[in-house]
């Protein structure tokens, strides 16, 4: 296994740190700052606002409204936020809601839960007054039609999905971790699931130590790619227990992605990526692929990072 | 913190090792001992056949069949089954088919898939084969109406269900760990969750790292009790991680059951108690609070160990 390219902090970093996935974590990182920038900032008013942004955005099509449904032709979203064990929420399969994130803090806030699924997520929205909306685009529900009519061969969408190949589909979960310069930490991270996927699956995204996990006193970690790759093996829970055993960001998340690799064999053509930060401001972003982009945002830069590699898998 | 009346092996065990949760957990283990006297056993078999047997239970109010309903009077269950990181699968909000543990399994074995959840999985199991069934009891609906009576005061049984202490009511998962003579490992859980919970609410069974892990070369752990103390600290993946760096099993659920202390803060008055096994037939139980107990079936012992507590907590 080949380690190169490794994309992290030579240092600590003073002030604010904003860290998000993929390209639109551009997006997330200038909506996050800018809630930082309000009086009394909080670390998860700009997690929370980072992942709104992404979600809102019709263009991104694995976040949020405009996501790609699932094989049934519905839009089913995840999402999770967390500042420490013992505050953490999420939902899992929303439908009808362009907010999960909001949702899940909801979660965190109002309830003594870590996750709420479909109906009764649904329910707990409606009362918590967020509004309703219609999540399928037109240029969704048409992607939608042409993997319809692709993959119906005498099988029902349904089954097709699970025969299906994601890989070529997307699986950007949009990821935002903060860390103010008083060394407080939040994540969240917030997606519409694979493209096309069997109805009711879910990924990494909306559980706790699989797509998101902060430790106040250790650090924050959060993952992106092909859910089910960081599922099996808790990802960003063993980033964050890493971390606190001393090892530097960096290779934890190279421990991460290594497990991965040990554990699923044969390693699927898939991708798995991660983030994580320290409360003393030492950052680090890696995936199991090329490809993958990191969103970088201090007092000083402002800056997509160039797609790197810290782990080439065995191939 | 105290840590007293440890509760394991004295030693390694040769032959195959059937390790259950709580009183009915001597179900589970008649079923899965049953299950491995058949001509090529398999660890999972046994598991299943183990998880199985109490969800078919219609006393047992907290698995399966005769499980109390959700605060909308609904029973939906959980259940998580593996034997590996990749081999691995679970189901959470599933209403209408009495052994989550079997669609768990088929979810492991015919998608790509992790977990799947409510309508998409019941979709999936009908798919499968797997017959619905009304699971809520006559009993089951007395008790549900009871608490309907004492709770509404002006306020929807959703509503009642968030400010409702369900440490009165049962969250007694089955967790089952099965470890044949040749070292192979596998493992299950299976709830209808906290009784009268929020709609929706998945606490730790379904989740891969939560309510149960597994890993082939290292160990196993299944979590019960409240299941949100334990989601919040990946108990299960913890404990298998604490063996893997060489903690014998007794003192890997001590440092979980130490963390959930440590990170919930104030503790509530609830319970959370983990199960584990080695490859090697090392094996442990111990609990947060008193009251917990543990079915051990080998080839020389068929017993209901005696409630021991391993963490008294902070009290």
């Amino acid at each position: 296994m080949a380690t190169s390219n490794a994309l992290s902090s030579d240092g600590t970093i003073a002030g604010h740190l904003v860290l998000s996935t993929w390209h639109f974590g551009r997006t997330a990182n200038r909506a996050a700052w800018e809630a930082l920038a309000r009086a009394e900032a909080d670390a998860l008013d700009a997690v929370e606002a980072g992942c709104r942004a992404v979600e809102a955005d019709p263009e991104v099509t694995s976040v949020g409204y405009g996501g790609l449904p699932d094989a049934a032709g519905e839009v089913t979203l995840d999402a999770v936020i967390m500042e420490s064990p013992a505050r953490c929420g999420g939902v899992a399969c929303l439908r009808g809601f362009p907010h999960p994130i909001s949702v899940a803090r909801r979660v965190m806030e109002k309830t003594p839960h870590v996750l709420l699924v479909a109906a009764g997520a649904e329910t707990f929205a409606l009362q918590e007054g967020f509004t309703p909306r219609d999540l399928l685009t037109p240029a969704a529900r048409k992607r939608w039609e042409e993997y319809r009519r692709d993959h119906q061969r005498g099988q029902s969408p349904e089954h097709a999905a699970s025969n299906h190949d994601p890989a070529a589909e997307g699986h950007d979960t949009v990821g935002v971790l903060v860390r103010l310069a008083d060394g407080r930490l939040a994540g969240g991270c917030s997606t519409s699931g694979l493209a096309f996927k069997l109805p009711g699956r879910v990924g990494d995204s909306p559980i706790v130590g699989h797509g998101l996990y902060v430790d106040p006193d250790v650090g924050a970690a959060v993952g992106t790619g092909h859910g089910e790759l960081i599922s099996r093996v808790c990802g960003t829970f063993l980033i964050v227990e890493e971390i606190r055993r001393g090892t530097a960001p960096l290779e934890a998340i190279g421990k991460a992605l290594e497990r991965i690799a040990r554990s699923c064999r044969p390693l699927p053509r898939r991708q798995a990526a991660f983030l994580a930060v320290t409360p003393d401001g030492r950052w680090a972003a890696g995936s199991l692929r090329p490809g993958f982009q990191a969103a970088l945002r201090t007092d000083a830069i402002d800056t997509l990072l160039p797609p790197q590699t810290v782990l080439l898998g065995d191939e």
